[in-house]
């Protein structure tokens, strides 16, 4: 047996025990012919002691010890002198009769604390090393309890987790597939899902009801930060329901998540808004609503005044950032350079300062005198001290903008605490998006989601204006699910398909074995996939889903710990029956 | 809404309300002047009344209701006449004023019922139909419950659920990987894993301390029946554990196991066979010990005594069928047929019936009278009515074929009722198996599989006759899991593979991760991992995997219901870099 407890167990009631531990070396010192060593373990830290007067080969064999070797002890709880309140073993420590080195380490290529010096490569490589620090191993240990709280929750209500397949058929929509060679069958693929969309539509045709699984799901993208080729949902899918029954339940899920992960209660409903406010009033389909400051269009009071810039601007809105109206100079010209990045791509930024002494200043003031500018301050019901951001230009790209900047400003006046959340359910997105470049419209979620029974006439006359029964969860503006309900009439799902320029046969092709299944009485059916990592992630405090993640890859798509992708065997590839063209 | 209640839901204390219901048609029947239907859905079956002096339109329309249409329907629930006690729901029918239909059916091309005339090759194309039996879907959620308590037990124990990749990379050892091409990568490859074996050992090294993970592994092999490209591992590890710290922790985890999923506890500790014993008295490492009927060899009692079949043999033994004595000629040739069968392989049976009248009769009287005969039956510890059953020639063969015939007479005898559960630990498997054909040792777990303490001496002298820290859970004759304590000693490490043949620049080619972590300081760890895929089948009281996977592959790994693998588009070859390589 290599150890009575733990090494965060003992404290003063086991005063006078004998006890083995076993554990990592966290760090050994010398003090007055003793000699202290923490000793580490996932549970916690115990002070072990070695005392030169009264065994000193122990304590020579002792000074040989360095960081991060694995030893195991015996000894004697003894109330400590110099009691630590910090840790929970801190009352005792272990007069140590007894060392035996389990295996030796080398130095590691950084320090095992909290704050590491390793940059993030080094620790990405030694990822089985940086799992031994405190924050690390809290990220993998919250991910577990959240993953076990969802079961328990989805459980009660009478989910069914079901494993779908991981070999299945690439599909030419949407993302690009991971793709596996067939041995078999050869010339033959099969391609890693992208999600288990098809086969959860299945299970509601094949009467199960209620569906969940925590899945691997896969995509083959360029990679931008922050994504990873695997990934994990949570996926969902109900039968007999309409919209609302499915934000209900995800709702009543959600709570269980926040209360037994974050001890949070939250009164009442989670707020829902409209695609159409959310884009008028945030700029952005995923609104960070932990803060006001809402986007106010000022088309009406601006226009007409001689401004060529606004007169000639689709839209023009703005945002009002409480008590900002000493920013300076050099601040100001901060945020019009942040508004003209090209990622946000703003033209310009117009500021108007409402001064504490209730005067108005612009940088547009030879246009708007100050009563036209005390009309804007009413319409952002700014008061004095306050200070108005105002962007032009197109209207979707102008919003857009100004979502970028009320994040930043929320930023800049720490009015986004990572410790506060704010959910809410996004409806009524759109069916359809256009596509410039093609000429054609796509589905916004897929081509399943049904759209408003209200608005099943203007698919013939104006199907941009088609609402469709999808919905996104989303917290402290990040998109953490989504959903629809689905199509389940032939009839409809045929007309579907033909707006989005799917010929029967290609719709065959693509997705025959659900319309298939589609045949022998689909019931009316609707869900919803949370992204596991990045929910994890943000109850982490985290802003990388790579933190949540045991072996993530890099932005290359890169595991440089194992060192995967790597080459294999000719004879690998004979077995495939394919080559590996030559690079041009 | 759909629905007030599920099918299931409904009985006399409801009499009198108005309900709304939603599910299939399972069957229609008109009957004096009314029309029933059985609703179903997940949850059970429903009886729906439609009386034509009520509403005549109302039962026109339900006279055109066929098998499978989703109905949704509105009603009274009164009491039934002719109850059925059956059913949940049997003492209650709707009568039904109002009905919609929600979506058609075509025939099913096989009947939705417990007992379908569907062979298993429709019913796997056409899944989600299958789904829709009861066997089908309770098989679904007997794995669920399954999974949920392997969840529960495991927690409950400190261990931490942790997701390890899967795009990782190919390991020439063992079976054969599936491979994907890296297109950000050109000309590398990722592999699926065949296991988590080398990150759960790195997830000690990361000082987690007890990793489990309920996960998909995958092996690309020449497909037999009852094996699956994909499949399911319950994958665990400790750390700081001997052998015995491992089958006590799992020990727990089956016995919980059973309690909670088939109400069946086990008096003390399951039973610990050596492999050697195993393989002496039951011819197998994964014996079914339901039924005694053990082997006994018979080398002493039958040498020299002039039958050259047998002194010629390295190995004669029997096993003693109880109360078979009066086995016709017919069944004896049909025994004989049966070990001579290629894939058991024995020359021949020989037989001796052990009379009720005590009078001994063998197929071998002209070599040993009957007071040699009565000593092979005291060996046998038979008595009047039994029956032995005698196997010689090479000594593994021979035994290999007595545990077949022994299986054999269990089932002809019914000693194997898959009610009936019998677990044990096999342990003290060899380190290493002998490779004839390349004259090698292969590592019979894993090169990481610790040898015992006390027999290291011998690794030098007699690598053959070492044992390993490595044991199998094995339920029924199945074996369901198996795992070992690891090598967590480089100087030990680097010895096996001196004895595996790897030069350590192969060592470190193949496992250099490991290794490197290895040089920071390991703790003793060890692990097991359970096919979750057989357990819940051998619950299930099915032999075949398939039925217990929502969407099984094929023997020749394919996916029939969605046609996987299937061809892709030159494009996606060409993103990937590479090609297929004609046929010859």
């Amino acid at each position: 047996m290599y150890r009575t407890h733990h090494c965060g167990a003992l404290n003063l009631t086991n005063q006078g025990q004998k006890v083995k531990l076993s554990g990592w070396v966290k760090i050994t010192r010398e003090h007055g012919g003793m000699i202290f060593i923490d000793l580490r373990d996932r549970y916690g830290i115990t002070q072990l002691v070695f005392d030169m007067n009264r065994n000193k080969d122990l304590c020579e064999k002792a000074k040989k010890l360095a960081r991060e070797f694995v030893i195991q002890i015996e000894g004697e709880v003894i109330e400590r002198i110099n009691k630590n309140p910090e840790m929970a073993t801190g009352d005792i420590e272990i007069l140590v009769d007894k060392l035996d080195i389990l295996s030796k380490s080398e130095i590691p290529p950084f320090t095992i604390e909290d704050k590491s010096d390793g940059g993030e490569e080094l620790r990405m490589k030694y990822r089985y090393l940086d799992i031994r620090r405190n924050p690390v191993r809290k990220a993998l240990e919250l991910r577990h309890r959240f993953t076990k709280e969802v079961r328990n929750y989805l459980d009660s209500k009478q989910f069914i987790e079901v494993e779908t397949p991981v070999l299945i058929n690439s599909s030419p929509e949407g993302a690009r597939d991971f793709l596996v060679p067939s041995r078999l069958n050869q010339g033959q693929f099969y391609a890693l899902p992208q999600s288990p969309q098809l086969f959860k539509q299945l299970l509601m045709v094949a009467g199960l009801d209620k569906y969940f699984q925590i899945v691997k799901c896969f995509r083959d993208e360029d990679f931008r930060a922050d994504r990873q080729p695997e990934f994990t949902q949570i996926d969902c899918e109900m039968s007999f329901v309409e919209q609302n029954d499915i934000l209900e339940t995800f709702e009543g899920f959600a709570k269980h998540i926040f209360k037994s992960l974050k001890n949070m209660e939250f009164e009442g409903s989670f707020p829902r808004i409209t695609y159409e406010d959310a884009m008028n009033l945030y700029g952005s389909d995923k609104p960070d609503i932990r803060f006001g400051m809402k986007i106010h269009e000022l088309n009406n009071l601006v226009k007409g005044k001689g401004f060529k810039v606004f007169d000639d601007a689709e839209y023009v809105g703005g945002i009002c950032a409480e008590n900002c109206s000493e920013y300076t100079r050099k601040q100001l010209d901060a945020l019009i350079d942040f508004v003209k990045k090209p990622q946000i791509g703003a033209q310009g930024l117009v500021y108007v300062k409402y001064n504490t002494d209730g005067s108005l200043k612009s940088s547009v003031d030879k246009f708007y005198p100050e009563e036209e500018l005390k009309k804007w301050a009413e319409a952002f019901n700014a008061k004095p001290g306050d200070l108005l951001l105002v962007i032009s230009g197109k209207k979707t790209q102008s919003q857009k903008a100004l979502n970028e900047l009320r994040l930043e400003m929320g930023n800049q006046l720490g009015l986004r605490n990572h410790e506060v959340f704010a959910p809410l359910w996004v409806v009524d997105f759109p069916l359809l998006e256009w596509d410039e470049e093609n000429k054609r419209f796509h589905a916004m979620h897929h081509p399943f989601t049904s759209p408003k029974l209200e608005d099943i006439a203007l698919i013939d006359t104006d199907p941009g204006k088609v609402r469709a029964n999808a919905y996104d969860f989303v917290i402290n503006g990040v998109e953490v699910g989504g959903g629809s309900i689905r199509i389940h009439q032939e009839e409809l799902q045929q007309k579907m398909f033909g707006l989005l320029g799917f010929t029967p046969e290609q719709a065959q092709a693509q997705f025959g074995y659900l319309l298939d299944a589609f045949k022998f009485g689909p019931p009316p059916h609707g869900g919803v996939a949370f992204g596991l990592d990045r929910w994890v992630a943000m109850f982490f405090g985290s802003s990388s889903i790579r933190d949540v993640i045991a072996f993530p890859k890099n932005n290359a798509g890169r595991d440089i710990m194992i060192d995967a992708p790597s080459q294999i065997s000719q004879e690998q590839l004979n077995d495939l029956g394919i080559s590996i063209k030559p690079l041009k």
